[in-house]
């Protein structure tokens, strides 16, 4: 048996590519929709990608089953969960509980583990010829060291009152693992970063045994006691997870490349992808998200996908943007601009802003729900960095005001946003909240 | 001034981009279809390409003039030349002989050279605020060593009586040339390898000076000895120079990439892109043109544009090739097959041939008409290795038949065509005619 | 904590990084001699590269851990084993069975698991606060369907009468594992492709139940049943392990590449690195080794460390060729050559060999000795591949020889070492034995 | 005729490959101590690389001629100059005015052309069978728009009453071209932005005639006007210069590329890499030297080369810059510190400067002295930015200092290294001289 773990660190994902050496075929489970990686690991391994499946209609990213399935193989997605979420427009044998895939030599029985949205399922991979298990493809059901989040459709999609029953939902699939040997492997479709679940850990597999013997999922006993920790405190979903359910369920264009060409100004709503401590001395009429491993989820949170959007950046960076955009849908970077001649722009430093009297100034603090629960000045608005675009600012444009995240990476990206809403007098606290402190 | 020659050598094709460093503007002289180079270029300069011109309609790769105009550059295209050399669909300003490109403090003058082609201009450099010139951009006109040759558009294009007319024309031009000075430097739009001319020199520019002292087109000055010598031994242009005209002047789609995947088997008209070697040991059902600098002038002759095309090939190798079919205009590759189990085809090596009594053997020489009248074996018959596809063989199908080129690399081309039509009793001659001589 | 496995797919090895998060710190576990691997990741991570350590002294490939210990972390090795198995030169602690290396919050307590080796050890790792262990790094102890092999010693290094105790404490090694849980991660050293065992999986990782559930070696309860079976049909190992464990032991020079320059001939001892059909039909000096995941491997038979090395093939893949065989301590590549001008050699095909009266011809036969004993042609005479250069062939060099091995690999590298031996007479057999099986 | 010009960026340098391709010999001109480049074109064309020359004794880069004479290529240097410009240990033969160095059908013409230095040749090309010369290889004796300096020596290497015998040399040297005719083509040793020349042109070639109706060294017919002409307002030469000399002149190690491993603290002399911006906001004990098309004539300022060097900046690009500090002969970069947790510095707008009372503050002037003659603050005092390590600068170290150059880039550079000089109130003015004037 051949086995490859794939991670994408922007989205902190992982995919699988299994394969029969004997028969020469192959399954990939929950691709990207940038399906070059698995054709190049295939053919290196003189396999032939024959079939593809999924554990579930993914909230964060672009899927690629249907590249996969468009290339000739025979695709498998959930029939559980109900009309809500039934794949639409797709090639492929729908699967339930007990089902068997068999990829030459190699077995995966389905097993039905809703909790993180109605129709999850996970894999049970046997080897050839195999009695016992080898592991578990658990995609966003258990995690290394947590398991998936309930609160995704109701949070991120609108649709109501699902959180508590995927909570429900979520307890009774765990108690279906008792089951299980703990010696299977567990592979997980996300790791640290991803906020599909709340304390990944930043290892890329663990045992089932290992995690009953850890995770704070498998030591709670009491349901409603699991349900309230699951629910609890868990970050917030960047807007665009709410385009990714329609789009995974209803289908995206086939995946290519165009060169985003440059162009003389900013004339649509642009992000800006150069480093901040650059674009602090050099602002552009764009929001600053430096293209780094968080891009992504940052960017998330201001694409608007029916309108084009234009980059800020050198060509090479700006090529590699746009291409992971499309990992997450949005295929309509148009252009870009590669020199800025802009103001610089205010920052203090923690020590001088000990000084000042923070109940004589405005003070925006732009960190998550959960930072600012665990503590915050007294005297600070609290508005999520991400929904700067939407909720407004309860200060006057021309009042000066000071800005801060927990270490500067946020409130860089605030600034960029208020300074385009005509805020005249912003000053960043470098370093953050952390450095105050 | 910023002066930049590209070279691509599948094409054996020169463009240029130039641009004044005081205004920060730039020209591209006869684009290419994939722009990426003259963008990265005029970035790390620090230069907008503002605007973009050619010297003719090509008929050996599709133009990027529209995709320069489309990222909002100025487009100039000759108006020479008559209706049937009209530009369609292009946002363009028309020029003539005498008008003047300004870009930034850099200026173009237009010459109109026809022999090449009727609406053929030049564009001669004067930099900023000199009085003489620097250079002459000559595309398809004086090349070094060598004049563009008249006979394309009646080889090519097949319309009917343009060779003389062109070769009378392109006598006038050089005459034209007269009144310039010696030291102006020629920037050709072809080098060594292109089929635009006949004995294109690899030395990438040179001088008006020095072409009249050496090229022999300086050298003759009876008008029909010109046309004789200029018309005679012209290379078969590749049959896809028919369509670059068409493309040319009615426009081609706007470049991207699409990822080619991997099939299992072959359905379509195919080319094996393998070495000759590898192929010959474990044949396909692919025409075998090897991707190397010689991969586009060979593959011209064997597309269909109104066809899917598969590629036999590994995947990086097989998206290059995709890659440089578009800058032909074609598009249409599919998909691509890895994994080949063919058998190996029959070979001589050269010292067993010369044994063989050639009056009673087939012998199938695919060479050019060029090396053909040169030297041949009186025994063969010959056809172009290109033409193998629509012109039919006088042998029958299971009669053993010898083919040879100049050096093995056609033969094993004309090899892989032969195989598929049924011959089923061919052997290849190793290393060729030069061998056996 | 932070993990990262590395697979070398050339030595089939596993390396891994292993950091804490909170302090910044990592470790290295079994590092290749290039470092730059984990000098990325660590950097990527925000990591530095504190603790190097290794499971015991590698017969297969050049240790890094002198590289890392150089750049300033500190090195932990094995004191187990007596005398014989005692580093040389290098500034490292000295770590017994219940030590303990503390990387941040991470530990790892030593195992000694002797078996492949006297004074291999094993890593248990427990994560920040833990009562339980994650996983093992076991090197060359468990692998993953197989366990390390006990011969190596006496046959590569010829140290004698060490393979049966070698067994006897691989089967004491492996009761030790009677009192870890089951859902331990077992992380080994090798994969498949690797000669340090027999039957390596292709899957990356393990857990301790699931091989105790499958693998043949905890299958076995009787200690000479279990020896019988661990030391029959190993497959040879290149004659180059011999050399690495003392360059292991005793030190090698401090990584750095320089150029590989071209030169017009073959001197020295060359490796031709092209593919095997290139090769075929145009014949070098050199030994065929083509340039491919078995490269090393094969390659590893034909060093000299005491002589300088040539290549043949094309600059790219010289360069990387010459890479890799540093991997092996292998740093005197001087040349290459690019150009080859030869003949092409005879080949047979299967069903043409087939036809022929076997006891009349002369047969070598050059396929390891496992493949020899499941079958083999009664009237051929067999030489392991690797080892034509010392053991003289019983034919005469003007005779006629017919060359085979399983499926005509490895009958290639053999026809170029005969070639330049001065037999005249050589075919090769195409698809080799098994194709006429 | 093969023929292809290379542009090192870095340098602002031009060295040539020419080629005949009837006999693969191919010929180096000027090379760079890193062959890569060569080697690789060279096999692409089908090319040996087997003579070399140079045409003078360089003073901004380490030459390449010793690797290229090591791979076996015949060289040839200049006997002209007398005892204190031989070349030390060098296998080579050495040519005088008249020689001709010929490429199988190629032909190098030696011209004695002294001036920028005493032995200075040039090299006139005569193509296979042709009575003109195509071109003249001109080294640093004729430049697009300029012709070299002849104070270098004097300047850089301290060989005292230098300048003006060179100058005169320089004016007889013209005189000599009287004799060629225009349409030969001039290939310079360098570009725009080299420091060997005041006024190169970005074109990369020239004719003898454009540059005799063009550039300024031509027109004038009074040598004692030409030698004042020449000899004013060069740029000041980076004080690695005055290595480069002993370098070429008695050679430098072979190359080879080491790994640059990780630190955690900064122990020797440091050059900061990172972008000025990402400096500012996060100081560290290094130079800030961006790495850019600058770094080496900036870096070149402060090298020590009997001493080691650490970097700081990210993996990727630090192995790039010490890759590209070779070029100028400097093999000591020991380690580099990628992470960073430094104070920014302070920094004011023009507009806010130019409210100041000059009279009142200190300021610093670090541009070059070309730029301080044409204009400059009367109130400020000038110390090159190159010179900051040598000089000592008139202010006390906790006097409030504003530092500027022309557009920020080289007071940056200013700033790191005062600040490691102990001056603790240093404020730098944004965008320097030019957005104050």
């Amino acid at each position: 048996m051949y086995f490859k773990q794939f991670f994408n660190e922007q989205l902190a994902q992982y995919s699988y590519l299994v394969g029969c050496q004997k028969t020469g075929e192959a399954i990939i489970i929950d691709p990207l929709r940038d399906i070059t990686p698995y054709i190049k690991a295939a053919e290196q391994e003189g396999l032939r990608i024959t079939h593809v499946t999924e554990t579930h209609i993914h909230a964060d990213f672009a899927s690629g089953i249907r590249e996969v399935i468009n290339m000739g193989a025979q695709g498998f997605v959930s029939g559980h969960g109900g009309k809500d979420w039934t794949y639409q427009d797709i090639k492929a044998s729908i699967i339930h509980e007990g089902d068997v895939i068999k990829v030459g030599n190699v077995k995966l029985e389905v097993l039905h583990t809703p909790g993180h949205t109605p129709e999850s399922i996970s894999f049970l991979l046997y080897d050839n010829g195999m009695n016992v298990p080898m592991g578990l493809f658990t995609g966003d059901f258990i995690f290394v060291g947590d398991v998936g989040r309930p609160d995704l459709l109701e949070e991120a999609a609108g649709i109501k009152n699902t959180t508590e029953t995927g909570a429900k939902q979520m307890f009774q699939s765990l108690k279906k693992m008792d089951k299980l040997p703990g010696f299977i492997q567990i592979w997980p479709g996300h790791g640290a970063g991803s906020a599909c679940g709340k304390s990944l850990g930043a290892v890329p597999m663990t045992t089932l045994g290992y995690e009953r013997a850890n995770s704070w999922a498998f030591q709670i006993n009491e349901e409603q006691v699991f349900i309230n920790t699951l629910t609890s405190e868990q970050p917030e979903p960047p807007y665009y997870f709410a385009e990714m359910k329609r789009i995974n369920r209803d289908g995206v264009a086939l995946m290519h490349h165009n060169i985003v060409t440059p162009l003389d100004e900013i004339k649509e709503r642009a992000i800006d992808i150069r480093p901040k401590e650059v674009y602090a001395e050099n602002l552009s009429d764009g929001i600053n998200i430096p293209y780094n491993k968080k891009f992504l989820s940052f960017a998330g949170w201001y694409l608007d996908y029916q309108k084009p959007l234009q980059l800020v950046g050198d060509y090479e960076t700006v090529q590699k943007a746009a291409h992971d955009l499309k990992m997450i849908g949005f295929d309509n970077v148009t252009t870009y601009v590669d020199t800025v001649n802009g103001k610089s722009y205010k920052t203090i430093d923690p020590e001088s802003f000990k000084q000042l009297d923070r109940d004589k100034i405005n003070i925006l603090d732009v960190r998550t729900n959960k930072e600012w629960n665990e503590s915050h000045f007294k005297e600070a608005v609290h508005i999520h960095f991400g929904k700067l675009l939407k909720k407004s600012v309860p200060f006057n444009k021309n009042e000066k005001i000071y800005v801060h995240c927990q270490s500067g990476v946020r409130s860089a990206i605030a600034m960029s946003i208020l300074e385009q809403q005509g805020f005249t007098n912003l000053i960043n606290i470098n370093d953050g909240y952390q450095a105050i402190k």
